[in-house]
């Protein structure tokens, strides 16, 4: 059963809860490190850690796509993005650096708005998707549900492996009066690869997205504290803990449904530090999705810069462009390695192969069940 | 059934909310902006966006309330105010102004209680509401219970269209030894204009002011945080997630009680963001009155400052006078955007407008229903 | 049924609230504040305000506690602080001010540690007295129930008329096996004035202390946030709204005991504005014991020091000596206005009447059913 | 039963809490003093205080090692830190004060990596050990679980009285498929001298521990907030209140269970000043392990440094290494006054001793029943 507070008389809201709010509790087990395993997989698609990139340009260019593959992660290059736009990302990025230096915030929202209103040239993409094949790593592409229809012939064409569907909140039924909305099932059912769709935020729209088709559901938006703000300026909230949780929940209903068929649940916010990873996976996530911490890479493109897609949001922007500290750290070290940094912020996967092994678990699936605690 | 908590022994407390401890939870559809209404009805009065201007000088001049009815919302200019008291307001703000630059917050409110101890001039009111009525907006006057008897005559006469009775706190029952206290459903059964009044705090108050003839209801008393400070000066508080809830179930019983008479709801605090506004209306509410949002529109009268009329208290007062950012933006893009500003301060309700789009709402009516969650 | 938490397995723990987690709600009824009383009674004698001052010795000297008297309210000076001590006070309380300028808080702890051990002298504190008595007031004295038995005899001769008995925390039976404590209940019978005693924080020692003979009961040891300490010296809490609740539950039962014997209930702690006063009220209390608000008034000896008699603990002290703003309000305004304050500091029983009106209560005794809520 | 809560559909979690969740009350007795006892026993040692230190090199030297027995308390020694690694440890210290002052927090925490990485030379220990056994006071040296077969043989020839298995987590089942886990039962059992292993953080954990023959049982990792980040690298945590109490309630099962074996609980973490060392014990230690508190002695080898061994782990530090102020005062004055501090810094164990006679408690055991409230 829910658990639900009257807030006022007969409103009723369901109490949910953060990453920030849990936390784990070692077992009676503990186990050595070198006994761990990160690795799953999608569809035919193996990978050694848990870790899907945000679609953000900021972290995500051809060249760290490649890196964070062979590193064995999964990159998502955003097709809508400044890779799609702009022959010349760098000079692009170094604008935006520049008007972040000047303390204008509005100024610089306003640019990167400037920048996504330049239209996307399909050769562009292609390029890149090309580069990313070439290297031998998998090659994910994530387009907006407006944009699919439209986008998605060519990306295939050019080498795409896995397609990821992706909105700030997602539906499986979209209605409209005018325009012809996207029929995902249809979509999906027409594809040749594998779909990762989202995001989504409670039990339902989850099972609706399972049921047409997809291969992984995206739990959240992306957002960190600090830089989003959909609470703000649209009152909406996904509370990471509890949808992470209703997701896993309506993973579980639908492999009962379908009698075996397992649709990942990837998390994709609320993690600030390799803490937070873990809390997710025990939160009963598959992969995490991240953005913001990747963006502490020497290699990232943003250069310490990081926004969400919904930065650019030509009239409802909702989320800032963050300066970052000075990057010391290769992605490698960023995702193995060692670690002089007490924060979390390093070695991001090794720390969750030891939070497993210090409870005893050995595997991502048997983790999801840790134990939990949250404050008083 | 209430939730109640014993504090001590025998000695029960109500659990209550705040906007901040609540959040909008997205459902299994969404929906185009394009296909949603934010319309609103009151008596015979028909608005495009669900907003009534809290009747602070800060933010209602003659001028703007034109421009805000223009805009599709409604105006309140305080009938006891300085439109009311001063032939030149803009001197008045200019100390005000100047005062606040001396960061002497008491001597700012000394000067701000000087300015309301100056007489009511009738034809100063007079002449403001005819401004108003000249555009062909609708015009909205607010006069305090204490002096709605004298100054109402007035007021009708001038060409007030719709009275607004607000207090800080206003009971239907007011008790008092000497002097005539006002029988507001006498008071209301006599007027030929729509009434709507308030604050109120919870049900049954919000029921009694209901049962007055009041066409519309106020709960809470404009309160913003680092504004108003009535729970550290009464030790009063309304939290209003809770307080709309309540007003919106006496809304229900008496739609009940009376066969089909339905009372407008409007919120009046706790709003900082156009996420706000969407919790407000999420909560129950028909529509939100709102104060300190606007006064960073360039228009504004209080050029940047912003008080509520408690500000003025001439012993008590519960408010205090706030000096914003120089306004970077007209109330047409305050209202409706384009925004470069992630923190939802810019285009009010055209995101209140996405936020009922992307959870799947095509009107106000049916987004009072939409899901909520609390902070576990 | 008491709320109980289990923290532990087998170890459980009572959820308590401070006053900072309730806030009253308005009622359907409002009033005049001409039409409301403040006045309470002990014993024979009566008050037109519910005060009555903690015995620091920055608020309390003998000519603030005739202004004080004066103004309504009861004033207790400190049998064993530096009006005792030294006869020249206002160069302690000069060395102290020079001191707390140094930004040392050690060096400043340490001189009230000096400065209290210097003897107690009979002749100053008798002096002190007689000053109070010439004035006509009510004369109060505090001792500690350590020196209580070797001091009374010379103050209740000096013309005391309430002897406040008050230790940090005090209860009905002190157990020690050398020395000989005071037998409370004897020591009270054999007394000719009427007694207050505390500080208590728990039911069951307010129930005893009710049985000793006491007039009035002391809840709290006076903290305010950021003077007082106690909870991180000894780990003891007494979270006020709780409290005041169950000791107000203890005078009821104690009423019913003797049918008809009725202890008042003083809340010692947790104000910092007047909505705390209403709330400490409003929570079952006869009358609050201030002290750091009454800090603020220009005849404060301590001239804007504060400090408990905690502070000077030789050993553990539990408090700090805290440095206020410059004082720019008398007494009189400090506690019926007017005020050009919003944060609830100046005007404090003038709020508080302001406070019973509005939620349309007409005395104390009333206002201590009102509504509240807690946060949820 | 526990008190759970379903963060999401079909996952629950504990509710837990923290020391600074809880607070002692007062109940109707109070003590003096001079009639209270904090004496405990282990095995056969017999201490004035309830205190042992966490291992941390910033507290413990041979020489503070000493002058805390002599205190009463007992000091604990690493065997795997830098006094079993470096012959001259004051100039270790000396470079990580000098790189601390630079403010480069990455660099101090490689700098104690590498003075970790040197080898343990089992002279040095050996040396250090003797130096506390010439004193006459307790010899007790911690291992980690992981090189505890190895080094021990040696740290008992050396006269180790009592052995401390430590690791940040511990359990008594270690899972791995190469290497030989140590089997704690059997080790236990093979030795003379009495065990003391943890941190646990659970119930069961605590029981299997007991089991395997410990003596004593630590409860936490010693995390003292601003100093270790446990939390937020591995997403585990530790709420001591709760994990007090589990582990109580496993000793009373034990105790049960064997018909009178008396394991003690010692509780390692959460301490920040006196107050939380009565809290520790309140909730069901019988001794508390400080590791900060005491890095602010003059006596301290870390001259106000202060780090935890986690912070010296070679991929995935969990510590930071902090600079306290200048320390003023001595051990003696630290653990047992006079105080003019009023945070609670200083008097550890008179405040303690305090603690229990204000409410009315003789002796440690006792003291474990006293009343506790949470934050509502």
């Amino acid at each position: 059963m829910r658990d639900l507070v009257e807030i006022g008389m007969g409103r009723s809201a369901r109490r949910a809860y953060e990453l920030d709010d849990v936390e784990i509790i070692p077992s009676r087990r503990t186990r050595s490190s070198k006994d761990v395993s990160t690795a799953w997989q999608i569809d035919a698609y193996r990978f050694d850690i848990p870790l899907i990139t945000h679609p953000s340009d900021a972290v995500v260019s051809p060249r760290t796509a490649v890196a964070i593959g062979e590193l064995g992660g999964l990159a998502v290059i955003n097709a809508e993005g400044l890779w799609a736009r702009h022959s010349d990302v760098e000079d692009a990025i170094f604008r935006l650096t520049r008007a972040a230096e000047e303390d204008d915030p509005l100024a610089v929202t306003r640019l990167l708005q400037e920048l996504h209103a330049a239209p996307i040239q399909a050769d562009l993409i292609a390029e890149a998707i090309k580069q990313i094949r070439d290297s031998g790593v998998t090659v994910a592409v994530r387009v907006s549900p407006q944009r699919a229809a439209e986008l998605t012939p060519d990306l295939l064409a050019a080498g795409v492996e896995i397609l990821v569907l992706q909105g700030t909140i997602v539906s499986a039924e979209h209605v409209a009066r005018d325009g012809e909305p996207i029929n995902l099932k249809q979509f999906i059912a027409d594809l040749d690869v594998p779909v990762i769709a989202g995001g989504v935020g409670d039990y339902r729209t989850a099972m609706h997205l399972m049921r047409t088709g997809a291969a992984g559901v995206i739990v959240g938006y992306g957002h960190s504290s600090g830089v989003t703000t959909t609470d703000q300026v649209l009152g909406i909230g996904v509370p990471m803990a509890t949808a992470i949780a209703d997701a896993a929940a309506a993973r579980r209903d639908y492999l009962d449904e379908t009698g075996g068929r397992y649709v990942h649940v990837i998390a994709d916010g609320g993690v600030h530090s390799s803490g937070d990873i873990a809390k997710s996976i025990a939160c009963g996530a598959d992969a995490v999705m991240l953005g913001e911490p990747l963006s502490a890479a020497t290699e990232a493109p943003g250069q310490g810069l990081y926004w969400t897609s919904a930065a650019a949001h030509p009239s409802v922007p909702r989320s800032r462009v963050t300066v970052g500290a000075e990057a010391e750290v290769d992605l490698r070290t960023l995702l193995f390695g060692p670690s002089a940094d007490p924060d979390g912020a390093v070695n991001l996967f090794g720390a969750l192969r030891r939070a497993m092994a210090k409870t005893g678990y050995s595997d991502i699936k048997e983790f999801q069940k840790v134990g939990l605690t949250v404050r008083g």
